[in-house]
């Protein structure tokens, strides 16, 4: 063992320790800590801010772009922004102790399943420092110790706010290590914190895509896969077309470096007409670039050709590739092969149409007349969320609360044998 | 690539397009293949005996036990058992299509969780060929493909019964591909098998506790971990002593070699007087070697001394480890030691004793004053199980048919845009 494996082991020690007194812990003294976090977020504004600086004069030194270094930045309204962020999940209701089945067995046995928590959440993620104030809320809230990895470019203002939460917990109930930053920021720690299978139970990357595959490839922890989506709108010939322009800019333009956000769109030839030219003018309007196959072209001399790799792109730009197909069938196939299996939608007025679609797209949401962009755990109502996972294990779509725990069966008799 | 790697691969990819036909059939049309699933069996019984015959002759050559060749021995009443048991898994309720959450969102849009098939379930297990029917059975009926990789020991009974039910579901409604058997026999296939990440969804190994590990170690797939239990009973100070007598010889006793046996007994020292002694005779009437450490050796000369190895090790044999304790608390520090968090017992008549060893043990299962042989999908009520998840992803304790399933989400709007 390396020093910085020592380290990181040592930590997920604390962890699964802090996880072990967290669980039975109530609502009332876990929101009482949450409420002291954003509180100790507020009074230490200022060492902070200054912490940040040298994250942000690291950053420029490295010659990073500004949208990076305004994605890093934190200042006094920043930090009261994280810190209302940590009270708005204090008052978000407590997954943990739900009985979410139960009855009493043919022999009298009584048997409950209830939430519990997970234990011990890794997460490793990226960029902006906020993450960290969130992440060690989300995770207490519902009763997990978190052991958070972030990027070495936070390292400095991510290192004060876990110092800064950690001083708030610890003159309550919670142990101060229910939030721990693990030790060191290179490659070295992330890894190691990957191998601790038993003491950490759930990784969950938050990130490109290429950190993604990383931790799923290489993590013996088991992962919640989040983020890469590869959406599609599909325009069936029965739809509106005036409803399908709307979705169709909509799910491609409201926000394009979202994992919600549409990458193809597929029109039924026998409402292209209607459909395509409409779209197409409002997309060049918003400077997209439309990515089309030979009938797209048809429509439009800006249209660039469409290779095989378009369709297999998250662009997550001001790109949108756009193919006309014969049937549903056809869409459904190219969703099929193509499809990342986060969001898919589908434009129709047809009953029919609705649900042979719903009922064959695999993926964890599936729209009908509506935008892709609306899967979010905000939108959704979870009041939080964690990331959007697009794996079919566990959680499925936005994560939320209850999506942070784990289950227990409670079997009580009187002497019961077999 | 290997021939062995490709033709997994071409087994897996044939599992996927099997399972995208599965996901939208009606419960009707699973349970008229189960239905000849079933029949099948019974017609082919003969066949599949002659087959199980070349392994039996098999492990006779190679010199295993008699208790192996029972176990591996196919018989016409034994193919009936199991085909009996397709039939019972016909009668259960179809998971798919339940919905979990339904509301609508403040803009109008109807939001709905419903459960989906997982897609794609490879199973690896050992010995009993009634598993390969049995497992195909459970995924038919959950909506999945199953991708079998048996032991080889029983390559030649795998062989003829996944014949015999792929010629029984290609007359119905559900594609042969539904039922696979994992081309070859050698390690070599279930590593191939290991690293169909993206074709197949979930690997839930079947066996002991080495094949299990090897699968959690090596597996890109993700895994349901199922299996190793090493429980515990704890008698608390406040117990009834009869009771306590019942429920720690029944949970060690009742049967060896299962994962909810009981393999270790913590008592309380303030009851040891009245519960120890009658435990002791009870184990040695049934031949139990009792491993304990000093006050237990006290009260019986035949009792082994303890070592710490004893209190990790699921015995799995008539062998039981035996502790005193001087308080709940050193109770739970031992479980929390030692555990595989499978089930854990308590029996006591103190409603607060009970409160605190159920929110402060962190296992699938938490019995009291019930035996730790309950933790199991038929006691429960599920009519029938895949196996006992001890992990906490997912799905944790017996699995039934609905663990067996994802979600998705399916949202609808008109022309809803943000």
């Amino acid at each position: 063992m390396t020093d910085t494996e020592r380290a990181v082991h040592a930590a997920a020690q604390r962890s699964q320790e802090a996880a072990a007194e967290l669980a039975p812990l109530t609502r009332a003294a876990k929101d009482e800590a949450l409420s002291a976090m954003a509180d100790a977020l507020v009074d230490n504004a200022e060492s902070i801010v200054s912490a940040n600086a040298q994250d942000i004069s690291r950053a420029r030194e490295a010659g990073e772009t500004e949208a990076v270094i305004d994605r890093l930045a934190l200042s006094r309204e920043r930090v009261g922004g994280i810190a209302e962020a940590v009270r708005a999940i204090a008052d978000l209701p407590d997954p943990v102790g739900e009985v979410l089945r139960g009855n009493v067995l043919p022999n009298g046995l009584e048997l409950r399943q209830i939430r519990v928590p997970l234990g011990v959440i890794g997460i490793i993620y990226e960029g902006r420092p906020n993450v960290t104030a969130d992440a060690a809320a989300l995770c207490l809230k519902s009763g997990n110790a978190a052991l958070l990895r972030g990027s070495s470019s936070a390292y400095a203002s991510n290192s004060r706010i876990v110092e800064v939460l950690r001083g708030a917990v610890e003159k309550t109930a919670v142990p101060a290590d229910a939030v721990q930053l693990v030790p060191g920021s290179g490659r070295e720690s992330a890894q190691a914190l990957m191998r601790e299978r038993g003491l950490v139970d759930v990784l969950i990357p938050r990130g490109g895509a290429s950190l993604i595959r990383t931790v799923v490839r290489e993590s013996a922890v088991p992962v919640v896969e989040t983020g890469e989506g590869n959406c599609h709108v599909y325009v069936d010939e029965a739809a509106d077309p005036e409803k399908a322009v709307a979705v169709a800019v909509n799910a491609k333009t409201q926000r394009y470096s979202t994992c919600n956000t549409a990458e193809t769109l597929l029109v039924h030839a026998g409402i292209a007409e209607r459909v395509l030219p409409r779209v197409l003018r409002s997309l060049r309007e918003l400077d997209v670039t439309v990515h089309g196959d030979e009938r797209v072209q048809e429509w439009d001399e800006t249209v660039v050709a469409a290779t095989e790799e378009d369709w297999a792109t998250e662009y997550l730009s001001a790109d949108l590739a756009v193919r006309v197909v014969d049937s549903m069938d056809e869409a459904l196939g190219h969703i099929r092969t193509h499809s990342t299996r986060h969001t898919e939608a589908i434009v129709t007025d047809s009953q029919a149409a609705a649900r042979h679609f719903t009922s064959r797209v695999d993926a964890a949401a599936v729209m009908v007349n509506a935008s892709t962009r609306f899967t979010d755990g905000g939108e959704f109502g979870f009041g939080a969320e964690i990331g959007i996972s697009n794996q079919k294990l566990h959680a499925r779509g936005p994560m939320g609360l209850p999506e942070m725990t784990s289950t227990k069966y409670v079997v009580t008799g009187d002497g019961h044998v077999r």
